[in-house]
């Protein structure tokens, strides 16, 4: 299993590849990607949760680890956590178990981190 | 258009010909579908919001608005509304307009018959 | 609601448009489309229910009325149709609860019919 | 069927009210979507059937149809369009043929009107 | 390649970490996940098939690695499998061509490790 | 990562269990899977184009790398790819910026490989 360590490093650099490359629009879009999960109407936390979510219905292990990050950063609590995931494994079906699973496995390794 | 009055009573005629035809794995999964939006460590009102981008982003006009409903009834404000649907239009692309179009509609509609 | 004489009218109409379109490429996916439904190591009723379920878990409405018609025509009782929609609902999730509402429509409306 | 005019007052008619309900990160996304089309290093034909075989694939029946007329004010010929629409249906499988069916039939429609 | 045996050890793993993590409706989806494929109006081997196709159109590796599994201790044999897949390849298009390819890598793993 | 090179070993590798294992559907579908992406109407540098978007919205990595190769064969140039790449992510959203981060890691090796 990659790490969350690795994983952050491995897309950022990935991401700096994609920004070399792209042109205006791809510029325009990552900024747009930014900014609807800034705290506004809606706290972060509650966003980050909408993303996690929106991420596990449509079964992006990436997008997924990359929300499980900013949900731990936003001080989401286990509860919280269980609860919304619920929600997408209703919604999306036994096809998001593959990706519940290793969301529910980052979300320990995050812990673990903690604990120490 | 449908109105979401006639919207709703379509809905539940047919849910109820599916849980008149369904066997108990149908009715339980009914039970779970309807048991994960209640309210608990996250508040319904964000439940339902999260409902509401997972079928924005899997792009289902009767899941939309089913949500678009429920976020009306569970107090959600225009502001929260629209960066929720924001995050949809981001995560899932212009794919989603169609139905981020009826979604605003629906909203709309909604609005329009407490202000008489 | 179309009924499903309107809906095979109209389908037969369009393929008919298609065909009279498309080059030999499109003709062939038709053809293959045919074959892969042909009794075999596994019956024609067990390849409509494959084709049901799939189309359930992909929600394509017009496809799952299609495979519904072929169903009672392959001689599906309602309880193998129940338990093949039940695998298709835990798969796909409450995403796809819209469409099995429509596919329980007009299995119902096909009964009526040999009712009559 | 809702004819090709009637279709394109409704989507203006709705971004209007999406554009009026939405803040900052919706109007952006709306330039966004618009500039990607412009004609660059590819032509505008080309993106136009990009998007369409997108469209396809992604079997949003609206974004067809609006691919479809973007195709025809380019100037895309029969052939062109019937070996996209060929690629789009294999990328896509036998899933898509309902919205194949459509767009064919919103192009007969389109060059009905030019031989009138 | 991950190995057959690794994949299960893997998935049982992860499935006691979501099961510790997760509360009343995560239990209660992966009981009705369990319900659904037990012998009834339809065989359990039928029921796998199903299980299958709807995961290689939906293009789930992990789904499809553990209904070939299921597949194959229900005595699902090569033509049968073979004919299954045709529909799923057909219905979801070329871009299920990736997970058909892991889907066959597995089966015959399993033969092979009958045939020794 | 999987060098291209690697990618395309297995690739074929795989390709020929399947057509070991496959009956004439699943042979006819990969002819047709080749037959769609020859020039004619439209050159097959377009076709590959059409085809990467294709993959990268329905977010196929397999799929997207195979197109990538083809479009490099097929001389497109850095500034077609980004056009064409930059449609995908708007059409698609951001749930296909993983699959853009990997398409453009794989272009940038492509022409690392030409440069030495």
């Amino acid at each position: 299993m990659t790490t969350i360590e690795e994983f952050q490093k491995d897309r950022e650099k990935l991401n700096d590849l994609v920004l070399d490359f792209g042109g205006k629009s791809i510029k325009r879009f990552y900024n747009l990607d930014n900014q609807v999960y800034q705290e506004g109407a809606l706290t972060g936390a509650t966003k980050e949760l909408i993303g996690l979510v929106a991420s596990l219905v449509l079964r992006c292990d990436d997008c997924v680890a990359y929300h499980i990050l900013q949900c731990r950063d936003a001080g989401i609590t286990d509860g919280q956590l269980e609860e919304a995931l619920s929600i997408g494994l209703v919604v999306g079906g036994s096809i998001t178990i593959p990706h519940l699973r290793r969301a529910v496995e980052k979300w320990n390794e995050l812990k673990g981190e903690e604990g120490t």
